[in-house]
């Protein structure tokens, strides 16, 4: 299975940035890379049971809600509307992964919350944005989102397309106009790219234009394949983490290899998610959930226990997770946030 | 009438940025100013007859063109149809106004074209992305524009919209990526700042809510007033427009206070755009429209004509395109194109 995630970082690297480059493929100086790998052998078995998640997540929860709140407000009574509409699932709750990675990613290369929020907030965005138009009705249309009423059924379809426009540009603009002025134009630059590219074709755009093109296909009595299926998640998934935590190093001062570390990580967990995903599908119930339970199996769609078997998946997902962290655990008790967000991804109930 | 382009202006000021300030609450060199507005005066009633306008514009139209050609590329397999989906509504021809202003503006300050481009094609896929969003059937619901399908009725509701969301978001990726190192960082940055907010809640996603609002105003028997609409259209139109001639600007070399003149420009010029549109839809053929004449007046559309009257806003779309002039004249010979674009403004039959 390696060689999928391979595939996968290898089709994110052609899209014309080396952001996604395996990081064997760049010359190192050799002496740097024996150091890491050691650390990398004492630690990558080593327990991160000492580190408490919950608190760390409610340490971040505070600042980042306040953060996103503060992000869409309406300045005069005309934009009242739009940013009602925009900040209703904005503030929808969630667990706020992207910003809690971004800002544990900034703060392991020594950087500060303050210097990552305004990207924090705008990955937020982005992904708010891509809810708000896949619940429409010409995409999943979904009524209810973490048991609220989505966006179009609150706003109607056309101001839910519009605050979803507005989100995904207002997250550049916010990046570009609050990053505090410390921290390089350079690197603001290159997260606009980041950001810009994990949207597009290349990015979740694409893989759900794609996912929409492989069910079209399952219809026709072709199956997708065990690489389809990789590229989809990758795209469409993982590559707003990918995003996220490399984001997040950059704007802490990583080098170009750290970054390629942190990228390698993002990639893993965000498959790793997928496949969990998949899993709960059919191992939790609805209760646990906070959804239908069994919903891929009822619409025979293709997933990771569809083409590998129920325990083939659960060996893929700690396969991942364990990747993910070889990836980082050299950087010692820094890493700390971002390994245990990625047992998380397994442990999880929902 | 001078109040509601100020009311414009001061609207959009309000926004959080300096960039829409009117440039007399700005304090200026005066020896500098005196300069000008001698150079204004002689200027302001010269005629620009002598420039060629179609010549100029067909001498962009190659390099314009080439340019988004290359901006939407698929470079593997699974990109393929999000690749053409954006770059069938990229590619569907128009007088690519954006990209010339942007371009006429960075030329008129000493800049060159390839400095621009970046910019100047973001311009237009942030114009293309409104277009696919506005035919969907939850908004304008139009089968067709410019005569060939609109993009939902060729590639679906769903990729169409991940289709305007793709080129969204490359728009900023592009002007981060492709807009040559010549430029300092902290331009890109701005220009980044700039391109968000002309689409957000202050620009044309706020404009089109307030619309939408106003439409069902209209039919709750509440008068639109001649202040909303100029509210709608400042936002919905002009932000654009202000943009791209800022932008360009600002890739030229302008000065802040040049850059002002340069939106007070581009609102005037979006406006009268506006106004002569509403007159155009009264006055002109169905034949010269190329869509049918008259929906405004079947729809009992809130219009400059109906506020104003049909006389009231040929003078109003005339006063507009003058004070626009105004504002850039004194930059002689060398600010020829953006004159002629703003006479065309309201010559043009369609």
């Amino acid at each position: 299975m390696v060689r999928f995630v391979s595939l996968a970082l290898a089709s994110l690297a052609i899209a014309g940035s080396n952001a996604f480059t395996p990081s064997s493929l760049i010359p190192q100086q050799k002496q740097q890379k024996v150091a890491f790998t050691t650390r990398l052998n004492q630690a990558a078995t080593t327990s991160t049971t000492a580190f408490n998640l919950d608190e760390y997540l409610m340490s971040k929860k505070g600042p980042i809600e306040s953060a996103l709140d503060a992000s869409v407000v309406s300045r005069i009574p005309q934009t009242d509307k739009i940013c009602e509409s925009m900040s209703y699932s904005l503030m929808a709750g969630g667990k706020r992964i992207r910003p809690v990675l971004c800002i544990a990613a900034c703060e392991m290369f020594g950087g500060n919350q303050e210097d990552a929020m305004p990207t924090a907030v705008a990955l937020e965005m982005i992904h708010t944005m891509s809810l708000i138009h896949d619940d429409l009705p010409a995409m999943d249309d979904d009524d209810l989102r973490r048991g609220k009423p989505t966006n179009h059924v609150l706003y109607g379809e056309d101001v839910a397309i519009l605050a979803g426009d507005a989100l995904l540009s207002t997250s550049f603009e916010h990046v570009a106009r609050h990053t505090p002025n410390t921290i390089a134009p350079e690197k603001i630059v290159d997260i606009i790219v980041r950001l810009g590219k994990c949207v597009g074709a290349e990015g979740l755009a694409g893989g759900q234009v794609m996912d929409l093109e492989c069910e079209g296909r399952g219809v026709e009595g072709n199956d997708v394949s065990l690489e389809d299926l990789t590229w989809i998640h990758t795209h469409k998934t993982a590559a707003l983490l990918v995003a996220s935590v490399a984001c997040g190093a950059i704007l802490g001062g990583a080098s170009k290899e750290d970054v390629e570390r942190c990228e390698k990580f993002a990639l893993n967990i965000g498959l790793a998610f997928q496949v969990a995903d998949d899993i709960l599908d059919i191992t939790a119930s609805s209760e646990d959930l906070g959804k239908t339970a069994g919903k891929d199996l009822e619409a025979d769609k293709t997933t990771y226990p569809k083409l590998m078997g129920l325990e083939g998946a659960k060996d893929e997902a700690r396969r991942l997770v364990q990747e993910a962290k070889e990836a980082i655990v050299g950087y010692g008790e820094k890493a700390d946030p971002l390994l245990a967000i990625a047992d998380y991804i397994i442990e999880r109930k929902n």
